[in-house]
């Protein structure tokens, strides 16, 4: 089939899958959740020809580990599922109502958004996770996955669909793009009238290339040059302890801290203790005029590593004179993820969470918090950089769109 | 100054506007209000050189109306910025609130969603309002006019800077691009890292080109092909004073109907009386097949009749054999905006509501309520037809993003 058509099976699908009760739904889910494990082994061998082909082809040890899948990773897939289960479903939801002075009774009632498109990278474990999500809020799913992990894909959605078709229920609530070209990712971008909102999961060339080229709604998600600001007055055993965990507690992710804004009246009492303490992890620090006289084996910093999100065991320092300039310079290099505040002063702990462009603004906690599950949310389908529909951790409700109902009794506009 | 600069300069002052108190925005908006007035001779002046070059152009008498200003239409524009400060400033507010296991506090706060654009046609009211509802936000706003209306808006907008800059507020809270090249609106709309949110209002010529070139965030705003439902046992009256309000009370504008929508159960009795109040108002009528012989003077409609929006005194009508097939019909051919069902019956009433895929969906009503103050929120900057950030009419809300500001006491992520 081309893309086109199968995505006007999954757009004449979307209203049967919004019509679906959240009984129906969760059952389904379950019985994908079962039907996972037990066609483990089938997943595992169409894995085993990607891990082949990965291997081949050079992949990376991280690319390979993220591709591969096991018994007990297969199981975290239909763990995950059951999770989404018990979360609340909020399609139908009333969140407003109000009556005009007509007698005209207007309800804002929670929508599926209607097909989602999602274009990720070669990690299998998100096609069942990003499935339960959509599927969770009435939405059909279009899914296009990284090359390196199609064979697995093909095996994950055929056994969810299976699951589908056993229930009685709607087959092209879940697609995938088996063509796996950029040709036709350009044209999954273009899809207007059949793509309701397209996610973007991935690197920032991803999601550079989505935002340049999609026509259909896109929610940007991912990039993190996140900052730690540590004021004049912090606790030094607390901001070393916060960015010892921001930067090194995992570094391949988007809430990692990626540089440090040093006021100068503590970097003489903070750098050489934390610099220690960033080495002893095997940190590299590129440091500007300021404060490399503090840091043992700190290296010079240069305008492009203030911008540059590293994802790996490097941090850059800058120092400032006031909570002001530490402001305006993470406003300048920040890509609107997470950023953070180390003070005691509560008067500057206002000036940074009001002035902060960002879509999570810490004090005196570490940036790695920004996540949907950490933030209570039950799931996450991603993190928002973005101002528009969603912004920070998404959960359930990022995938939701609203109606107005309006009831009357024969009202005309005068 | 070039695009570029001028861009460059919004977003420089965005951080300013946005930390302005209510007080300050609602100062500022008042002098503004009170400059037009005192400055109508020269706005009026401005506005004559557009006129004139649009006479000579042969712009259409409405077009020519829509562009036309006297004191009256500019005490208008003044008065509606005055309605404006009237209304609660939702920056600052915190709409959600919760304390998570390891004693993070989470508060999800409303925040200006930064640099606004807006495209629009020759209406130089437009100006004035759009400024108004972005400032009351804390928005800067970027605006690219109609050619037609280039005079008059710099004429406005001047008036504003210069009001601004009486307050000692940043004078590029608004800025207008005089350039009004088809190469210049290419150009604005993909200012990424420049506009937060692109919004065009006007024709769907206008918001097609927007939704297929724009690289920066979209609302889509405007079209609809709306439709009118006359279920089997519908009130005849409230059918026909609702159809005729729908079509006939303004007929250029989005919300009014365009289709209707038959139970064949009802037909006979309906649409000879229908088909009478309509052509008595000079309504032309495309009607099917079994619809055709009950109305004096139909013409055969065809398929493409159900999917146009006349923005004329044109109707179509399509007969269904139940409210399964008319939402059917309806899914198909409309445009996302307003939908209506007329019936005493209220389990087809609900399937109506929920099964219409548009951003508001009404019972026994006329379509003609969608509308920012007919729905209360005191203002207006456009009616969405997307469902991402916002659906319907969007009021000074839909202008604002949220952040989540997170207060530690120095938790780190396990």
């Amino acid at each position: 089939m081309t893309l086109l058509e199968l995505a006007t099976k999954a757009r004449d699908s979307k209203y049967d899958v919004a019509a679906l009760t959240t009984k129906a739904k969760n059952d389904a889910i379950l019985s994908v959740a079962d039907a996972l494990e037990a066609n483990a082994t089938d997943i595992i061998s169409a894995n085993a020809i990607d891990m082949k082909n990965g291997e081949a082809k050079g992949l990376s040890v991280g690319l390979l580990d993220r591709l591969k899948l096991d018994e007990a990773r297969i199981k975290g897939m239909a763990d995950g599922l059951r999770e989404v289960v018990k979360l609340e479903d909020p399609i139908g939801k009333v969140t407003e109502e109000f009556t005009r002075p007509n007698g005209l009774n207007i309800k804002k009632r929670l929508v599926p958004i209607g097909v989602v498109g999602v274009i990720y990278e070669a990690r299998p474990n998100v096609t069942a996770d990003v499935f339960g999500l959509c599927f969770k809020t009435g939405n059909a799913v279009i899914l296009k996955g990284g090359s390196d992990a199609l064979e697995s894909n093909k095996a994950i959605v055929k056994v969810i669909k299976e699951a589908l078709v056993s229930n009685n229920l709607p087959v092209d609530a879940i697609t995938l793009i088996e063509d796996t070209s950029r040709e036709s990712t350009k044209e999954m971008m273009r899809l207007n009238g059949y793509i309701d909102v397209l996610i973007p999961r991935g690197g920032a060339g991803l999601i550079k290339s989505v935002v340049e080229n999609a026509s259909v709604p896109v929610i940007e998600t991912g990039s993190g040059n996140c900052h730690i600001y540590v004021d004049y007055d912090a606790d030094i055993d607390m901001a070393i302890n916060i960015i010892i965990n921001a930067k090194t507690q995992r570094i391949g992710v988007c809430n990692a801290a990626e540089s440090l804004v040093i006021h100068e009246a503590i970097a003489e009492k903070l750098l050489p203790k934390l610099g220690d303490a960033l080495r002893e992890k095997g940190v590299q620090i590129f440091a500007d005029e300021k404060s490399r006289p503090y840091i043992n084996g700190a290296e010079a910093a240069t305008e492009k590593d203030f911008g540059t999100e590293y994802l790996d065991y490097i941090i850059s320092v800058k120092t400032v004179s006031s909570v002001e300039e530490a402001i305006a310079h993470i406003n300048k290099y920040n890509t609107g993820h997470s950023e953070a505040i180390i003070t005691k002063d509560n008067a500057n702990a206002e000036k940074f969470l009001n002035g902060i462009d960002a879509s999570c603004v810490y004090v005196n906690a570490s940036t790695r918090f920004t996540d949907g599950f950490e933030f209570g949310f039950g799931a996450e389908i991603g993190i928002s950089t973005q101002k528009l529909h969603a912004r920070g951790p998404m959960g359930l409700l990022a995938l939701t769109s609203y109606k107005y109902t309006i009831y009357g009794d024969g009202q005309v506009r005068q």
